[in-house]
């Protein structure tokens, strides 16, 4: 690409070194941003300030918080025997949007990856063991994606955790709701079958 | 979604407030910078600050320019008897790219389209004009788009320049290198046979 505008270059330069944004869509964001008669990239570039210098992780369950300890961890009402295991903020997210769940979190950062050179060590379970140490949780609910990886980080877990009085489970796995029988695929399909639940009972 | 941080929600906000960038995506990204070691946050939003200070519109081709007068406009080598006017700052790096064009350009801003609102009033066509009344530029080279406000934008200022001693091209339309005809739209296909070009022999 040849620019006019070095300010404009550098400007495409560093929005492209986000993930999936390309030098094209970079050009077309920026071209925007200078079109633009409101104080739009004013904004952005402020957010993404703040975002650089206030963004702490919570030092209990290591989600993404604006405080030492996060809105989560510190709301009254919550259970704090059942901590939910997941991999990143945003299945934090993903699982608050539901409305269903009433625990705490535990964001371990990742999950073992010995292609990518994530080993147990960069991730934040030794923190999960302090707080399993407490005594205070009853029951860890592995929301862990259900990949070899996700399953290594599960049994993982499972074993460093057995020495100590807590529960472990996991999300039920099976056919999505909505989803057609026909289309499910047949590890899905199989282990819905094998893991059939009694009609109309519903765990609390 | 629920944000356990009121600085990730306002930097998602931002980023999703850019075209092409949904709230998912805007989560995404801002998640990839707060877990990003190295200063890419800073970068952007530096860069972002300078595109909303810095940059300017060449008072001559109103291409986007660091100065008052672009690159383009004060390089020595080009010819300044010709002028490509184009719709927007994109054009004019997609045709710099091809190094086939050695002239000056002019950027419109925009094409006359009635449904957006968009009048001539709107766009740099009486700059236009004033240039071609200093009597310097021999020709002008349409590349506006070949859609009817396309072809309505360069009938009315073909129509505005009439009186002016000045040739007025379009860019050849036809069938792609590297196309096959069978896939060629009719129109475009039709209209190459009309427009057809004697073999061998290509304008300077």
């Amino acid at each position: 690409m040849k620019f006019s505008s070095q300010t404009l270059e550098k400007a495409v330069e560093a929005l492209a070194s986000l993930p999936s944004i390309g030098r094209k869509t970079a050009l077309r964001l920026a071209i925007h941003l200078v079109q633009d008669t409101t104080d739009k990239t004013e904004k952005i570039s402020e957010a993404l300030t703040h975002l650089a210098t206030n963004i702490k992780y919570c030092k209990n369950c290591y989600n993404i918080s604006d405080l030492e300890i996060c809105d989560i961890c510190t709301e009254m009402y919550r259970n704090k025997e059942l901590v939910c295991v997941v991999e990143s903020v945003r299945d934090v997210m993903a699982i608050e949007e539901t409305g269903q769940y009433r625990g705490l979190y535990h964001v371990l950062g990742g999950i073992i990856s010995p292609i990518d050179g994530i080993g147990p060590g960069d991730l934040n379970i030794e923190a999960l063991k302090t707080r399993v140490g407490k005594g205070e949780i009853r029951e860890l609910i592995m929301a862990i994606s259900p990949t070899i990886e996700g399953e290594t980080t599960t049994y993982y877990i499972s074993r460093q955790l057995s020495d100590f009085d807590v529960e472990i489970s996991t999300i039920a796995r099976g056919v999505s709701f909505g989803g057609e029988l026909e289309y499910a695929d047949e590890l899905t399909l199989g282990r819905s079958i094998v893991a059939r639940t009694p009609y109309g009972v519903e765990k609390e």
